[in-house]
């Protein structure tokens, strides 16, 4: 049976395959008890599409229009009023200040129950703007089986995101297969108090965890108090993941995803001719370093013979 | 098979028998699927003895000891000084920053890495100054089979302890079962570097996450992401965790450990005639609360045949 079938049989699913089942066979010096198979996965770009925005960053305008009525000052007041006008260049201009301010006024004020509402609400009829899709329908459909497969292998997966912790648990379970404990993202704090007698959590506006970079090796080692023996990305926000995973010594796997697949995906990426401005956020510093450390490439456009499910 | 061998057959070992039996039964309307049945567990006092002293202080206390040659300006410096004549009352006087100074001189500076062997290595070696036995050796013996026991019924079992997540985390998998990635407790701050080109997460003198009480629900939030469906706890410090979890609605079981064996462990708490003074951590009120709210309250005298491994 074969345990990848959207991907073609190129050197990077070989790359994979022969990692398995290395660290898997006892008889060999690369085993890896099941304990220690720890997977860490990025999200938007690695395991499901994140263009032309983040699929947070609809949530986000979509919030902000839906509590317009009761904030009428935000369609004078930066950066509301340009996420109003559909320029969310021009509501970014502002930069962190400006994304924290979107990201208190949109996720913060209700209880993690009622945000968890919210969440599913939003996903189970917002759509993607080029396919139509629901977004979490979006989701790579190789990374989805490699989750599948690796976890067939004995191992644990997590996501280790930029994206919001408690904007993706509410659907990566049902759409990876990763329960919400295996799920670590950025954080707003949350505070414990009794309403009307009931214990809740609510969210306040204020950044907890900035879940990118050199954040991502730290909240890993948080949450999980392993280091990977595999980790997965598609950004310089994954750089420092990976190396810390490689640096744990012994059978490690790093691999990119490059999104040169303008036909059935976006292209984006290092290595497609692209000027620099055109690149994202997976930059040709780091395709060099991956080269260089041995890191695998995936090419969606050579690599994966279907991206999303049929 | 008694799966509970060292609990007499009263009361409190028939409600987790029960409660367990009720919420796998998957005809029963409390059934619980198995992705939900999260248990969270205190460690100082509900896991393992935390008399005369929790055990990360003991840990504190050698630290400061082993690292007096490199300050010799602690001999005449609080908190140090009243540490090292072995007056802990005294150094603790300073209330938190005492304590905040005492952690961050004994468990910062140094890389993960090298504090998971130091740790190691004290464990292998530290002893307990009644018993003589190891630490690990004052884990309570009905707990660790109570912990097995719900695995075996599909239940993940978690601590959420105010001591330090990597002050357990060395030796948790061992003692209890309980892998790093389900250990959470207090921390200090890290940070991401790399050390003669190799990736390393240094240990910094900040204060991270303190784990105890309201800031209980927020980290069970924060790594599981589901609310827990079992809570064991014996202190002021686990009120909000017990309440969080009751606060769920549906089936859920609350317990608390009460230390009331002078003779095997150690007495304090309430109903034992004591005066406040020497309620420790188990106060009167909570008592009472436990009573209202029908949580288990189990006497270690009268509910346990063995206390420790013989």
């Amino acid at each position: 049976m074969n345990p990848l079938p959207s991907w073609n049989d190129t050197a990077a699913k070989q790359a994979i395959i022969a990692f398995v089942t290395k660290v898997t066979n006892d008889g060999s010096a690369a085993f890896v008890p099941p304990a220690e198979r720890v997977a860490v996965f990025d999200n938007d770009g690695t395991l499901w599409c994140e263009q032309p925005l983040p699929v947070q960053l609809f949530f986000v305008i979509d919030r902000v229009k839906t509590l317009l009525p009761e904030h009428p000052e935000w369609k004078t007041e930066e950066p509301f009023a340009s996420v109003l006008k559909g320029d969310l260049a021009a509501a970014l201009e502002g930069g962190e200040p400006a994304l924290l301010a979107l990201a208190a006024a949109t996720h913060a004020g209700m209880t993690t129950v009622e945000f968890e509402q919210i969440v599913k609400n939003w996903m189970a009829t917002a759509k993607h703007p080029k396919t139509g899709k629901r977004f979490t329908e979006m989701a790579y459909l190789p990374m989805v089986e490699l989750l599948a497969y690796l976890r067939a292998n004995g191992f644990k997966t997590f996501i280790i995101s930029g994206g919001g912790i408690e904007f993706m648990r509410p659907w990566a379970e049902h759409v990876y297969g990763i329960p919400p404990e295996q799920v670590i993202g950025s954080s707003i704090k949350t505070k414990y108090e009794l309403r009307d007698g009931e214990p809740v959590l609510v969210r306040l506006p204020e950044l907890n965890v900035y879940n990118d970079k050199a954040g991502k090796p730290v909240t890993i080692n948080q949450h999980i108090g392993r280091r990977p023996v595999m980790a997965f990305g598609n950004s310089t926000g994954d750089k420092e993941m990976l190396e810390y995973t490689q640096g744990g010594g012994g059978a490690r796997f790093m691999l990119l995803v490059l999104h040169d697949d303008a036909a059935r995906d976006y292209a984006y990426g290092p290595a497609l001719g692209l000027p620099d401005a055109q690149l994202g956020s997976f930059t040709q510093p780091l395709y060099e370093q991956a080269l260089r450390q041995g890191w695998t490439v995936v090419s969606e456009k050579s690599d994966w013979n279907l991206i999303f499910a049929p």
